[in-house]
């Protein structure tokens, strides 16, 4: 491995980190480097707010500098404006480390491509350019301001990186999550560290909508909030033949969101679609799922079951989330 | 993250894929930078061959000369002498990471240590000192030939690595080998990548013994050789109370092997045990396991069962074989 895929790499797991989080918005991790040393490792962490490379233009300012900003580095005009004010060539040592090509793209927030350029950093190496027509044209945006641009670094891992979002382009993106020991098996009190049940609530925030099945809703009678990160519940959708469900369930007395019993289910709309449910719902629905979602729980148990289920799976990332294993897997 | 903690990091994973196979020896990395670019990174892979700092010093000569070397690099006194016959300041310019601080023992090989101090590398960052009395002194080694070092970087991750070796140090280390599906599924044809079948392979052609239940024995008849690697088969303890097993089960007819039928086990032997077995023996052994092995293959299964038996577990290191996923705990 060269020093080149290993930086690419770092910026690519920190990417990760907020995969499906930024949704609508691809997960780009950005990773500054100034005379050889890490000044910024940052990442886009949700939709609306501050790009990748623009948060790791603020930290290696921050650490270059020695001094700390002073407003939100989030409000990504405060941030552009801000990075736009410094000195000319204050980047001029710094090579850039992009997951994903600048965006031209004027959206909620500025163009981060016309920002690159202006700041005029010694070299930006990228994974891969945006594979969405209207948002490409960083690169010559960056060249046609003579920044030195080297494209296709880990460019694999990128494109797998950007799988989510590319389906949620055309079609619902359908995520699976299991919570379970690490022999399988699944049920109450499996998931143990806070920081696996606070991942689980940054996704139920940013999701389309949350499926769960009916016999769940009946039996663990849950909230499905996200109590854990404070944002607003997801709006529910029981898949279920019938709708005999008890309305003193907690799951229907959380605010500000709409609950649906249905029994047909429809993917073909770009959204993404989070299913928490058992081996029933698994079973059913096997078909939609594009990406399973575990979490393993380091123990062995000898209580409950595993789900009872054949799935062909392509294991894609794997990172270990408080004491606890996240895996990330394409089912084939 | 620091460029530093990067550069171990990658030191430390790359000697985790021989973690075990350098047994009796420690498992160790080594990574040279040269003018900020990685022109090695190498791990100690068997014991009485080049040790992590010697493979990795050749490798970064062949990169930094671009001339490939003629000689087996595995012959440790071959690669030292080679070593010792470069011009003074051929690694002046390197900035050396290892996982453990440089022997200063000779033992089947020189010491890597005065090697390192005649070398003179601009500096050597050691992640952690050698725990072995007798082994360390590798340090001051170096501080006295005017090599500039830097001690601590990744340490708890450096001893993690080195918690086998300091076990066998005082009686037997004991690892549980688990081959499952991703949904803790165990029985035939799951270990689906040949990549993890040769890690099992090569885990035997090194251990002091491998301990087997009778009831594995007798409904497998397995051969429990290292037939994927070339490597001479383990000696074989059979742990059943009673010796009825037939002589035509596959095991036995293994060249140079020795088989047991024990009853009883001592663990209180400095060596490394490698214990494969069904849920029966993980739950007869449990207390005597430090480590627990799994290869997870990427699919869900509807088929047999996961063992059920519970078992706290700290997941210490994941990495990916093949397309499955290799992952090591500790025993709680």
């Amino acid at each position: 491995m060269t020093s080149k895929q290993l930086y690419m790499h770092q910026a690519l797991k920190k990417a990760w980190k907020y995969q499906l989080r930024t949704y609508p918005n691809p997960a780009v991790g950005c990773l500054i480097l100034y005379h050889n040393e890490i000044v910024a490792l940052e990442a886009h962490q949700k939709a609306g707010t501050s790009h990748a490379e623009v948060l790791a233009f603020i930290s290696a300012y921050e650490n270059i500098s020695q001094t700390k900003i002073d407003f939100d580095r989030f409000d990504a005009q405060k941030a552009h404006d801000f990075l736009l004010s410094l000195e000319e060539d204050f980047f001029a040592d710094c090579v850039v480390y992009v997951t994903l090509e600048p965006c031209s793209h004027v959206g909620k927030t500025p163009s981060c491509a016309s920002l690159v350029a202006h700041l005029k950093p010694k070299k930006v190496i990228i994974a891969t350019l945006d594979p969405i027509k209207g948002h490409d044209g960083g690169v010559k945006q960056l060249e046609e301001q003579g920044v030195e641009v080297e494209v296709g670094v880990c460019q694999k891992e990128a494109l797998e990186l950007l799988e989510p979002f590319l389906i949620w382009q055309k079609r619902a993106f359908v995520l699976f999550k299991i919570a379970q020991t690490s022999n399988g098996k699944i049920g109450g009190g499996y998931l143990s560290s806070k920081e696996s049940l606070t991942h689980v609530h940054q996704l139920r925030a940013v999701c389309s909508k949350m499926i769960i099945g009916g016999e769940t809703v009946r039996v663990d009678r849950p909230t499905l909030d996200c109590r854990f990160t404070g944002d607003n519940a997801p709006d529910i959708i029981i898949y279920s033949k019938r709708d005999d469900f008890k309305r003193t369930i907690p799951l229907f007395k959380v605010k500000n969101r709409e609950v649906k019993v249905l029994d047909k289910l429809d993917f073909s709309k770009p959204s993404f679609i989070l299913i928490e449910g058992g081996e029933g719902m698994l079973n059913a629905l096997k078909e939609d799922i594009d990406w399973l979602l575990q979490y393993q729980t380091p123990k062995l148990s000898a209580h409950s079951s595993p789900y009872n289920i054949d799935l062909d799976l392509k294991f894609l990332f794997q990172e270990r989330k408080g004491i606890d294993l996240m895996l990330w897997s394409r089912v084939n």
